[in-house]
């Protein structure tokens, strides 16, 4: 079977999602994830519209992406004058990415009413653009409305895309942009539109909208028609309904339909993906995500349950292993040995069948109360290191406390304040520190009370801190769940706390954060 | 075009979702919903596997449910007895409803290896069921396994929908139970399925599950190959990855495939059922759901909202209130004053150019600072009556503090307490709280506070709570955004609050969430 190229833009069109907002770091970890996994094209942001998506390209450089290529995506020049001097397509080739994707208007209506530009200069717009990116690199045309422009009028729209194609574009993608389309209409009008630029030396790619609930399918059926890219992002974020959900796309694509799309065993790397992409956005999990979800092998009906241990393909339709994913038996709630076996192996700890089950039998009990070990690799490797006794507490905690409010009730000058008292060996320390806030502040006492011992915390500071309620239901009563990005310089770590109460999971998570660079610098000595 | 029957199953299948479940009240209060929706038949229950099931269908008839169907589910008579003399069987007929629907084994593996009976018991098994059903009511055969079964032996899976189609019932529903089936061959399998019992009083209908993200397409495809009947859930909720959606069936068969569903403008109460059973269920609101989540017509991007101001079609496939939702405009940093005219208009303020100017100036000066309103419409709000000097603050805090920590150093019990003191009008108000954790402890002392001036904040209550770091490059010193979401059964929304110190900003953002809700109080009044 063909090979399928998977184009990623969860990081541009991704972030046009309602709630979706991620930090330059956050940018950059996905595009590192997105290329370990194998994906073709990495749609990195759009350099004229922010800051942010211009100091992304300046730093993606930096980063070893493997044979993964980052796209900077723009539009098409603005009428009336060159391409050259368009500030968009400057910013455009400024990203010096090998890829650049830009964005035309198939539809007449579009282009005489929204850009209010006539048919032929926004042919023009396209071919000039095509050609000046050519210039760069290779380039990708994304045309916009492609299906609602063509079931309007079909010779027009089939006008943008060889203009795009003769100038120079490499890449034509057909965007449903209003996500409005049907299967039929996809696989007649993919067809079409391939007919359209043979002449050229240009592929098809599809890029759809989920507003239909049609997203992964119109997809599929694109690809069956002859395209041999498809856009999408992961867990399907995007604007509206989003966008299709690669994950769904490259599993249907390889699993289901043989379709060569990750090399190796990448697959079995989906489940963690999505996880991380989801905690990097602090979204929730969605539990019955197709494939990769909390309950996508979740197994509740008895009937289903004495079926599965008969043939576990009665009630499954894919072997959960294969997208990383687990079996649960919701009565039992037993969580897979292969997922510990996956994460202490990347830890590199050699786990015997009694430590496995050690290690499992904590991670289950430490789920259930919400904690969750794929963003938290540092609180993973000391749960590891506690169940194979090779953990040596640095310090032993004896109280905290946190004192914030406003100060002046005139001016609302908002402090905290925190006390920390604890031991080291035969020591007693006791120490109290103000801050920008509780955490700062606690974070501030701990460093004071451990500086004389471990001066090699002097190296580490916090990069990220994000909250979360995991059960909903219950308001300010749920259990609050914290999770802390640590780096040295060298290294970046996130450790994890659990708490009814926010203070305590912070601290908890904190205390895991030192104990994690200090067990790094014991490794390191050793 | 000829009319497609709605089969509901959320009260049966669909609680076989993780996390799912209905009280006798909510299962009936559905089914009423169902009824006024105009769904043809309403499955209510399992009476074998449980006494609420059996208290629904005693329950259930003194309902006026109109020209719906209740239906009672069962399997097949067990081996080697009567059907007369089978407990599921009994049970079926007990629950006296129009229609009875039983599942049964199309697998040559399944009837064999599960069931342990013969391929020719199996058979037997499901004609007697038929019949016997047939003598109480209306009888509709559910396929299980029907697609796996066929593509494994295509001769015996003909004949098990055959001994049903002899024996009396009247619809045949081909099930994807395992979820696994790629649309070409649900079109491929339904269209020889027709043909193998032709010869019969009998109609096919479609039974899918979403494990490849398939559930609706496989629908529609099989509705296209001469389905007359789909079941589904409503929101999809069901084992696994969950059953079709007949939100996105109904929506995309009737408004986009011209198919008679629903009678009337019923189209227009999904947004609202879809919600509904959500908060029946107590389950999240899935935001990006197409057609009916708060998302499907939200805009965010400056240029989108431009040009929906232009032609609504621009970027939306339908219009919002066919299915009873809203278009929403987000403000965000790619916003303009585009989406801002947009959104004051919604909020019934008459903004001028000068007031919009005023707005764009705050929201840009509050966005630098870190705030972001797309999930904070009720801080939004508040900001817009500001700005348009209708904001009336019902009380003025005074002063706020908290402490948190644990109280026993051996055991380490945490707590956590706060003091608020306000003003309402001349009245000072100074109140302590303990709670589970700082937020929860304000959150009580505030309402302790405001109780005896505001008894209508008794009806509100937070549903969500998130924190991230705006500025992820200054560790625990950079701003907090804490964004808390709260409801009183009927709306809810969302405010924020933005600070160094994540204390003051779960503060902010409480006193806009109880804020906001006096002031709609107030508007509700006028």
């Amino acid at each position: 079977m063909r090979p399928i190229k998977i184009y990623d833009t969860t990081l541009r069109d991704g972030t046009q999602g309602e709630g979706v907002s991620f930090s330059l770091q956050d940018k950059l970890q996905i595009a590192q994830r997105l290329a370990e996994l194998g994906v073709e094209y990495i749609e990195g942001g759009y350099p004229l519209s922010n800051e942010k998506d211009v100091a992304f390209f300046e730093q993606v450089r930096k980063l070893d992406l493997g044979a993964s290529k980052v796209c900077a995506f723009g539009m098409t020049r603005r009428r009336g004058i060159q391409a050259a001097d368009d500030p968009g397509m400057v910013a455009l080739a400024k990203a010096q990415t090998p890829v650049y994707t830009f964005v035309g208007k198939t539809s007449d209506f579009h282009a005489t009413k929204v850009l209010n530009v006539s048919l032929e200069e926004n042919l023009e717009m396209i071919g000039d653009s095509a050609a000046f990116l050519k210039k760069c690199g290779d380039v990708i045309y994304d045309a916009e409305h492609f299906f609602d422009g063509w079931k309007s009028n079909p010779a027009y729209a089939a006008k943008t895309i060889q203009a795009a194609a003769s100038a120079g574009a490499g890449w034509i993608i057909l965007c449903d942009t209003n996500g409005g389309t049907m299967p039929e209409e996809i696989r007649e009008i993919v067809t079409a539109a391939i007919d359209a630029v043979k002449q050229y030396d240009v592929q098809i790619g599809i890029h759809c909208h989920n507003d239909c609930d049609l997203a992964v399918a119109n997809s599929l059926v694109a690809v069956d028609a002859g395209a041999n890219q498809v856009q999408g992002t992961i867990n399907g974020i995007g604007e509206r309904c989003g966008n299709a959900d690669l994950i769904s796309v490259m599993a249907n694509l390889q699993l289901k339909r043989g379709f060569e799309v990750l090399g190796g065993d990448q697959m079995q790397h989906l489940t963690e993906l999505s996880r991380f992409v989801y905690e990097t956005a602090n979204m929730q999990l969605r539990n019955n995500q197709p494939f990769v979800g909390q309950s996508a092998f979740a197994h509740k009906g008895g009937m289903h349950v004495h079926a599965i241990a008969k043939a576990t393909h009665t009630y499954e339709h894919i072997d959960p292993e294969s997208v990383g994913n687990e079996r649960r038996i919701l009565v039992s709630e037993l969580s897979g040995r292969s997922n510990i076996a996956a994460l202490t192996s990347k830890h590199k700890i050699e786990a015997d069948r009694e430590l496995m089950d050690k290690i499992l039998a904590e991670v289950v009990r430490l789920e259930n109360l919400g904690y969750q070990f794929e963003t938290a690799d540092g609180s993973f490797d000391l749960l590891v290191k506690r169940c194979a006794d090779q953990y040596r507490a640095h310090f032993q905690p004896i109280k905290y406390r946190c004192v914030a409010g406003d100060r002046d009730a005139l001016s609302h000058v908002a402090f905290a304040e925190a006390i920390i008292k604890l031991s080291v060996g035969e020591d007693v320390r006791f120490e109290a520190a103000e801050g920008h806030g509780p955490i700062n502040a606690m974070d501030t006492a701990l460093r004071k009370a451990l500086q004389v011992d471990y001066p090699t915390l002097d190296e580490m500071h916090l990069v990220d801190y994000k909250v979360r309620v995991v059960n909903c239901d219950e308001g300010t009563a749920a259990h609050i769940r914290v999770n802390i990005e640590s780096s040295d310089g060298k290294n970046r770590w996130g450790t994890i706390g659990v708490s009814e109460n926010l203070i305590e999971a912070s601290w908890l998570a904190l205390v895991d954060a030192v104990e994690y660079k200090l067990h790094m610098a014991d490794d390191a000595a050793k």
